[in-house]
């Protein structure tokens, strides 16, 4: 039997990072279409505890390109910053003259980072659906000071992810995922008396995989990848947990 | 123009949360399908910071019932919990003999809650493609210790989400979201002037949904929502960050 059995997993399982563009925005219309699709997901309690801020000032699009590190991110036809946002929810608390203590619960900030990244993929498949493409952006963390201040955002607010969109310039080769032994199991986790070897094939897919690619070639197995990730400057976003407490949120 | 122009979008717009099912059980073919829709969504970095557990043994299963306090998740179709996991990195950090240091931080904890988030959605909407309906459950934060415990979760794991799913028995009412207006911004974060005029018809829209709908009628508007949420026990989830902690995440 095929693994894949209609149009919607057709989507989902051809999803690739997109990093170039046409030279082409997004219409008003495709905008409000994404916010609507992004609105239609599930929150957390029915709390929709998240914002969407579409970027469209030249100047903060390359203050962000900047914190990113992205520089081609302004090209894109469209660029979202999602943010997890409690602060609505407080001024609703604050009319009512409710204590606001659970708002700032880790709880509440874990309610809003799921709100926001699970609305941000309903963006992400409803842009592929209209024939566009993108790339989610966790590095705009590289810097929260810097986008809070660009976008103005209030306390029990913090900016999550970015989404960078537009109708595709090229399409990378599909990159293998995991083997599903190593990441799927039944009634407990078990990573299995196999996986050693399912991570060492894994490895030589992905180092196939980064060698037979048209652009980028390099040697790179996941392992490496996963090392190198933690063999980085451990100065980087080491002020992350301070500042989404400066923020009023997870304080408790 | 119509908003919703294409099936992705009109199913995406579509979505609510199910909670009855009809008495028929996923076949494993369609388990795999939803995996696999997973595993091709986004992942911070690529480092695939998650795995998903399939609840099948009927015990589990009704201990999480007992844990969300949703009794009806046992007549589902099939059960995932979505789990945050930096243990499998952890590993191959160990056998490249690197300080695992960067894993434990908040920005490596993000990621995974990311990941995690992201792939839940994708499971969502791959299961509403097949015709599935179902509802994504935080109640599994209820109580981290007992999920850990019956799903044998390792240290640098973490239980996330939940997911329900099924063939659907019912069709509640498509729940009216606020106004773009207090939630979609461009290029600053600003609710504007009218914000509380909007929040008061917002809240007359949710009180007339609640007051239509066919089962569970009731007289409530979202700011009543939002205060109700905040006015419960305090104790509850308290413990929740130290829960993380415990398990090696987010420790600096």
């Amino acid at each position: 039997m095929p693994l894949v059995t209609n149009p919607i997993l057709e989507q989902l399982t051809q999803h690739r990072s997109i990093r170039e563009f046409e030279d082409q925005p997004l219409s008003p219309h495709q905008v409000t279409e994404l916010v609507n699709a992004a609105q239609h997901a599930s929150t957390s309690t029915f709390s929709q505890q998240y914002s969407i801020v579409s970027v469209t000032d030249p100047a903060k699009l390359h203050a962000i390109a900047e914190v990113t590190g992205h520089r081609w991110m302004v090209n894109g036809g469209h660029y979202f910053v999602m943010v997890a946002d409690q602060y609505r929810n407080l001024k609703i608390a604050k009319a009512h003259g409710i204590d606001p203590h659970m708002l700032h619960s880790t709880d509440k900030f874990l309610a809003s980072v799921f709100d926001t990244a699970i609305a941000t993929e309903n963006i992400m498949v409803a842009a592929e659906g209209m024939g566009l493409g993108g790339t989610i952006m966790g590095s705009v963390l590289n810097n929260p000071r810097k986008m809070i201040e660009l976008l103005n955002l209030p306390e029990m607010t913090f900016p999550l992810l970015g989404i960078a969109l537009g109708y595709p310039k090229d399409k990378p080769e599909l990159k293998p995922r995991l083997p599903k032994a190593s990441m799927h199991f039944e009634n407990q986790y078990d990573l299995g008396a196999n996986f050693d070897q399912e991570l060492t094939d894994y490895d030589q897919l992905i180092r196939e995989y980064y060698q037979s690619r048209s652009t980028n070639g390099r040697s790179e197995t996941f392992s490496h990848h996963i090392v190198s990730e933690l063999s980085g400057n451990r100065n980087l976003r080491s002020d992350l947990f301070a500042m989404i407490q400066a923020q009023g949120l997870m304080t408790h």
